[in-house]
C-alpha cells in the first residue's frame, strides 16, 4: 500500500511571472510589497528545496510510504525527543524526516482501533512546525477536534504511556490535567477560537506576553460558535493566531472544488508577502489612521486593499476579512518550510490583533488507513432501512442530518432519496430549526443528531419546536455509553432535557423491533414533536430482518416477563439488561417482573400504577443521568400516592461522574448498569445480601 | 416632542456622477449594467420624490409628529384596512401615510408596557412594502424577534382583540395557531433564516411556487445559527429573500461608524442595479458558466464583481456573497417607494438561489417612547452591586454577558470596570467557553446569561467547563416565570439542566442577603464550575443596603422555621412561598417546618434526612420543570430508604406546559406555586381538604 500524494505545480519562473501579472492589475498589492529583500531570499531559497523534495513524492519514492503495520518500524528520532522544545535543535530537513516517523508510529498503533486517524496524519506537519516555532507550554496551543492530536500527543511525551493505560486504543482528548502542554481541553469541536479568545484576554488583563494558538478544523468550523467567536476576536482585537487547518474533507463534494483553495506557487508566495512584517505593519498603520482620520480616503485605500487581496486569495478569504481577522494564505501544510517561515512571521509581530493562517492539509493520501470494516449490524442499520420502507410509503418524509461524521447506514437513504436527504454538517441549531421549518411548509422531517451534539441545540428544540408543537421527528442516536469515544460523545442527558418539554413525546425501544416500530409511530405523529433514542451499538439479532413497523400506542408500555415481589422497570436498550438480570435471579430461584416502558413520557401512569399495586419493590432503569426517566416515574408515584408506603422505589440510573473510554461492557460495569447490578440490587432489597455480592464477584 | 429625523445626501447629479466614476473604474460592473430603460426612468422618478420629502422631514414639517399618548388619535387609514390584501388598493403615498398612523397606534397601545417596542416603530415601512409587495399568507413571511412584529400584527387583523385579551399589554409572539399570517413562530431571535429555508425547500418539493421572505435583525445576526443557516442556504441554493434589518442599534457603540453602511444616493442607486432583473440574469448565467467550465476564465470574472460590489458595498456585504448569499443593499428602510421598488424587483425573479436584502432602519428617532422608568430594585441591582463589590476586592473577576439585552443594572459593573467586562451580545455559545478560556487564563470569569438563553450554550457549558472542571461561575437570571415576557423567555429547564452535570455546584438565594453570600460563594470557588439562578422580579426589602457577601459552605442548607408533621423544602426564591405557607398554616393553629435547600447540588443530605426522619410529610417546592430539584432530593431519599414508608414526599413543580403572557403573580397562580397552593396541599396531606379548599377559594 503506498499513499498517493499530490503534485503541485510550481517552479521559480512561474512564480515570478504570475506576481508581476498581479502587480500590474493592482497597485495596492505592488505598493504594499515587502522590502525585507533577506526574507525573500530564504523563502525562495526553501521553496526551491521544497519543490524538488514534493517531486519525489508524485515519483512515488517517498520515504515515508505506508508500512506494514504487523512489522515494529524503526523511529529513532522521534525516540529521541521527549519534550517539544528539543524540536528547536532539529533542521528544517530533519522535521521532515521526523514527520514520516510520527505517521508511521500512528498508523502503528491506531490502525486497530477505530478511530479516525486521519486528520491526525494530515496535520502531523503543522504540529511539528506549531511546536518548532511556538514555545509551549508557556504558549498556547488549542486544538479543536480529538481527531487531529495525536501527534500533538506523540510530541508532548504521552505516547509511550497512553496505549498500554487504555484498553481500547488511544485517547485523541486533550486535558490539561493530562498535561501543561494541553492549554485547553478537546470538546465536541469548534470551541478552540472562543477558548483562545479567553486565554489572549487573560494574558493582556494578567500583564503576560505569551503567545495563542487556536487550531480549527474546516469542518468544525462550519459551527456558528466559530463565527460568534471570530466575531468577537475581530471587535476585541486581542493578540492571537487561528490555524483553520483545511483538510479538505469538505461535506459536499460537489462543492470541493469550489470552495477549496488551490495551492500554487503563486498562493505561496502571496502568504509569505501577507505574513511579512512590512506588509503588516502597513495595513497596521493605514487602520491606525483610519480610525484617526474617520470616513475617507482612508479606509476606502484600506478597502481596496482588503479587497484586492481577497481577489487573489481563495474563496472565503474575505469573510475572516469581514470578521476582523486578517487573513493569510493558502499554505501548503505539508510543506513544513513555507509552515515554518508563515508562522515565525505571524509569531514575531506583536500588536497587530487576531490572524488567521489558512492552512491546506490532505486527508486524502492517508486513506486507506482507516477503512476498517465492520460487520456489525447496529441500531443505525435497522433505523435507517426502517427509515428507507417508511420513505418509500410516504413521499413527506424527509431526513436532516447534523454532526461532523455521518452513520455510514445513513448513505442508504440518502442514495435512494437524494432530493429527501439534508446533511448540514456541524450546525445542530440550524438543523433543528431548518426542520421546524420543513414541518411547516407540510412536510415530515426526521432530524437524526447524536445525543451529545444534540446539547447545541437545545435551545432551538424548546422554542422552534417544542414550544410550536411542530412535528420534527428527533432521532437520538449514540444515545447513553459509547464506548471508545468516552465522555466526549457519552449521551448521559438527554432523557433528562428532552422530557421535561412540554409537547414533546419520549420514547426508547428496548430492541431492534421496538425500534422499528418506533420509526412507523414517529412517522405517524403529525400533531407534536417527537423523539426516540437508541444506542450506539449491535443489535441482538445479527440476522435480522427489518420488518415493516406497526405503530406503537403513545404512552403505552409493556410488560414482557410476569414476577413476583420486585418489578424491574426498563427504558430503552437497558430493557434488555433488565431480562438478564431476570435470568440470573430465575437461577437463584427467584422470579421477578420485567416491563418496558416505552415511553418516558407521556409515562403509562397504568402500566406504573400496575406495578406499585402488585409488587413490593419497583427498579427503574436506564442509560441517562437523574432528572430523567426515574424522575418522572418518582414524580407520578408520588403524586398518585404510591411512595405513601404501598411500593418501595429504587432508580438505577448513570452514575454522578463522567466515563472514560473503555469497552462498552468495561463501561456499563463501571456505571452499574449490567444485568448483574440490577439482579444485584434486588436480591439486596429482599434482604439477600450474601446472594447479591456474590453475584458480583 | 418631535422626532429627529436624519437629512439623506442626495441629487441626480451627485448620483450620476459617482455613478459613472464606477462604471470607468471596473469594466465588469459597466458591462452588467442593466438595459431596462424603464426601470430606470421610474427609480430616478421615485427617487427624486422621495428626496423632496426627505427635505421637508428634515426641516422638522414631518406629518408624522410625536403624538401626545394621553389623547385618542385618528387613523382613518388604517382602521380601513382589515387584510394585508387590502394594502394593495393604496398608493405608495398613501402607504405613507399610513406608516405615520400605525406609529402612532404603537406608541397609544405599547408606551404604557415594558415592551420594546422601538424595533417594531423602526419597521413599519419595511412591514408595509414587505405586505404590499408579497402576498401573505400564500407568500411566507417570518420574524425573526418577537420586538418587530407589532406592525404586522396590527396588519393582519389582530390588534383590537389582542390588548383586551392580554392584561399586561399585547405580545409579539407570532404563532401559527394565532394567524394564518404567522408562517412560523418567533422565537430567541435568530432563526428566520433557518426556519425560511425549511419552508423554501418544503415548497420546492411539494411543487409549489410561493415566496420565502424571512427578516432577521442587525441584533440577532451575531448569533451562530444565522451564520449555520446562510452558509446551508447557500449551498443548498433554494428561492427566498432574507431581509436583514440593519436597524443600527450596535452591540458596540464605538464600532458603529465603521460597520453600518451609510446610506448615500450611490446607494440607493446601486441597490436598484442589484435588484435588477437584468444584472441578476448576467450573474446567474455567470455562475452556470462557472459551474459547467470549472476553474478559469469565468471564475475569475464572477469573482471580480463580486468584489467590485463588496467595494462599493457597505462593510459586510462580501460576507454574505461568500456565504453564498446574492447581496442587494443598502436600501433606506424608511423610504417606502425604494423598499416597494426592490422589493418588487426581488419578488419577480425565480430560480436565482438565495437573496439578501440589506435594509437600514433607524431606532434613534423614536427613542424618546420607551423610557420607562423602573423605581423597584430587582435582584439583578443586588447581585450587580455585590459582585462591584467581590471585584473590588479581586482584580481577577471579570464579567462575560451574552443576551440580545442587557440589564441595565450591569451598566453599573461596565462604567466601574470597562477593562474586566466583556458584552458578546447574542452569542451565548461563545460567551460560554471564553468564559472557560478565561478561568484556563487565570481570571475568575462570572458568566452571566437569562435561563432561557443559557439552553442556546448547554453543550458549552457541559463539554467545555463542565467536564473540563473549569472554574466558570454561571450568573443565570430571569429563572422561572417572567410575567409579561411569558413562555418565550420563561426560565423553567435550567435547574435539570445544570443540575444533572458531575461537576457543576448549582445553587438558588431564597432572598437578596443568600444572593449576596451566593457571590462571594461563586467568587471562592475555584476548582469547578458554580451556578446560581435568580428570578427577575423585585427584591422583598425595597432599602435593601448590600452587606459584604460572606460565602456560604457548599452544600449546605438552613432550617428557617421548626415546626412539626410537614416540612416544606423550598429552593430559591421559592422559599419566600414556604414562608407565606407558613404564615398562613399558622392561622389555622398548624407550625410546619420551613427550611432552605439553598443547593441542589451538593445536596445536603444531612439536612434533608433531618426532615424525613423528624415529620410525616416532606414538600419540595421549585421553579421549575420536572427532573430538577424535587428530583435530585427523591433520588437521594429513595436510595437512603427514607421513602420505604418513613416519610411521604410531595414535589411541587412547575406545570407541565408553557404559561403565557400575564402578571407575575397570576402567573405564579397559574403555575401551582403561591404560598396558598403549598398550605393546601400540606393541609390536603393531613387530611384537612375542607380547610386546603377554603384557602383556596
Amino acid at each position: 500500500m503506498g499513499s498517493a500524494s499530490i503534485g503541485y505545480q510550481s517552479g521559480i519562473s512561474a512564480r515570478f511571472d504570475r506576481n508581476l501579472n498581479l502587480r500590474r492589475s493592482d497597485s495596492t498589492v505592488s505598493s504594499s510589497r515587502p522590502c525585507n529583500v533577506d526574507f525573500f531570499r530564504k523563502s525562495f531559497l526553501s521553496a526551491a528545496s521544497s519543490c524538488t523534495h514534493k517531486k519525489e513524492i508524485s515519483n512515488g519514492a517517498r520515504v515515508c510510504s505506508f508500512p506494514n503495520t504487523d512489522e515494529k518500524l524503526e523511529t529513532p528520532l522521534l525516540d529521541s525527543i521527549e519534550t517539544p522544545s528539543q524540536l528547536r535543535n532539529l533542521t528544517v530537513k530533519e522535521l521532515k524526516v521526523l514527520a514520516d516517523e510520527i505517521r508511521t508510529e500512528l498508523r502503528s498503533v491506531l490502525w486497530k482501533t477505530q478511530k479516525s486517524v486521519k486528520p491526525s496524519l494530515a496535520s502531523v506537519e503543522l504540529t511539528l512546525a506549531l511546536h518548532y516555532v511556538f514555545r509551549a507550554p508557556v504558549d498556547k496551543i488549542l486544538w479543536d477536534a480529538v481527531e487531529q492530536t495525536y501527534a500533538h500527543k506523540v510530541l508532548t511525551g504521552r505516547w509511550s504511556s497512553i496505549p498500554s493505560r487504555q484498553k481500547n486504543g488511544v485517547s485523541g482528548v486533550t486535558s490539561r490535567l493530562e498535561s501543561e502542554y494541553d492549554s485547553f481541553g478537546t470538546g465536541h469541536g469548534c470551541n478552540s477560537i472562543s477558548a483562545g479568545l479567553g486565554l489572549a484576554v487573560a494574558r493582556d488583563i494578567k500583564g503576560k506576553r505569551d503567545r495563542v494558538v487556536a487550531v480549527i478544523d474546516s469542518v468544525t468550523i462550519t459551527a456558528g460558535q466559530a463565527y460568534e467567536a471570530m466575531s468577537n476576536a475581530g471587535y476585541l482585537d486581542s493578540n492571537m493566531i487561528v490555524i483553520l487547518n483545511d483538510n479538505r474533507h469538505s461535506l459536499h463534494p460537489n462543492m470541493a472544488d469550489g470552495s477549496k483553495a488551490s495551492i500554487s506557487a503563486l498562493s505561496s508566495f502571496m502568504s509569505k508577502i501577507q505574513s511579512s512584517q512590512i506588509f503588516r505593519k502597513f495595513r497596521e498603520l493605514a487602520k491606525a489612521m483610519t480610525k484617526k482620520i474617520g470616513k475617507g480616503m482612508y479606509e476606502w485605500a484600506a478597502k481596496v486593499d482588503e479587497y484586492a487581496r481577497g481577489m487573489v486569495g481563495p474563496t472565503g478569504s474575505t469573510l475572516f476579512e469581514e470578521l476582523g481577522l486578517y487573513y493569510i494564505g493558502p499554505v501548503d501544510g505539508h510543506n513544513v518550510e513555507d509552515l515554518v517561515c508563515v508562522l515565525r512571521e505571524v509569531a514575531s509581530l506583536d500588536s497587530m490583533g487576531p490572524v488567521l493562517v489558512h492552512v491546506i492539509t490532505e486527508e486524502k493520501r492517508d486513506a486507506e488507513t482507516t477503512n476498517i470494516v465492520n460487520d456489525r449490524r447496529t441500531y443505525s442499520d435497522c433505523f435507517v432501512e426502517a427509515l428507507v420502507m417508511e420513505a418509500e410509503k410516504d413521499r413527506d418524509i424527509v431526513v436532516v442530518h447534523a454532526g461532523i461524521e455521518m452513520d455510514p447506514s445513513l448513505v442508504t437513504f440518502q442514495e435512494r432519496f437524494p432530493d429527501r436527504f439534508f446533511n448540514v454538517g456541524m450546525a445542530e441549531q440550524h438543523a433543528v430549526t431548518f426542520s421546524a421549518g420543513l414541518s411547516s411548509g407540510g412536510l415530515k422531517p426526521f432530524c437524526i443528531i447524536p445525543s451529545a451534539f444534540l446539547q447545541r441545540a437545545y435551545d432551538q428544540v424548546v422554542h422552534d419546536v417544542d414550544r410550536q408543537r411542530k412535528a420534527v421527528r428527533f432521532v437520538i442516536t449514540s444515545a447513553g455509553l459509547v464506548g471508545s469515544d468516552g465522555a466526549v460523545q457519552c449521551g448521559a442527558f438527554d432523557i433528562a432535557f428532552m422530557s421535561c418539554l412540554p409537547n414533546m413525546i419520549a420514547m426508547a425501544p428496548a430492541n431492534e423491533d421496538e425500534l422499528v416500530n418506533m420509526v412507523a409511530t414517529a412517522a405517524n405523529i403529525t400533531d407534536r414533536p417527537v423523539c426516540f433514542r437508541f444506542p450506539r451499538g449491535a443489535i441482538v439479532n445479527k440476522n435480522y430482518l427489518v420488518p415493516a413497523g406497526l405503530p406503537v400506542e403513545i404512552g403505552r408500555g409493556r410488560v414482557l416477563l410476569e414476577g413476583q415481589e420486585v418489578a424491574l422497570l426498563g427504558y430503552g436498550a437497558m430493557v434488555q439488561n433488565c431480562v438478564n438480570a431476570h435470568s440470573l435471579l430465575s437461577k437463584l430461584g427467584l422470579n421477578v417482573t420485567v416491563a418496558d416502558a416505552r415511553f418516558c413520557k407521556p409515562l403509562d401512569i397504568k402500566l406504573v400504577r400496575g406495578l406499585c399495586e402488585n409488587h413490593k419493590f419497583l427498579i427503574t432503569v436506564e442509560e441517562g443521568c437523574v432528572g430523567g426517566f426515574g424522575s418522572h416515574v418518582a414524580q407520578f408515584i408520588a403524586l398518585d400516592g404510591q411512595l405513601d408506603g404501598k411500593i418501595k422505589w429504587r432508580p438505577i440510573v448513570l452514575p454522578d461522574g463522567y466515563i472514560e473510554e473503555a469497552s462498552p461492557n468495561e463501561q456499563l460495569a463501571l456505571a452499574g448498569l449490567t444485568g448483574h447490578h440490577i439482579a444485584a440490587t434486588a436480591l439486596s432489597l429482599l434482604g439477600r445480601t450474601r446472594e447479591a455480592l456474590l453475584l458480583m464477584s
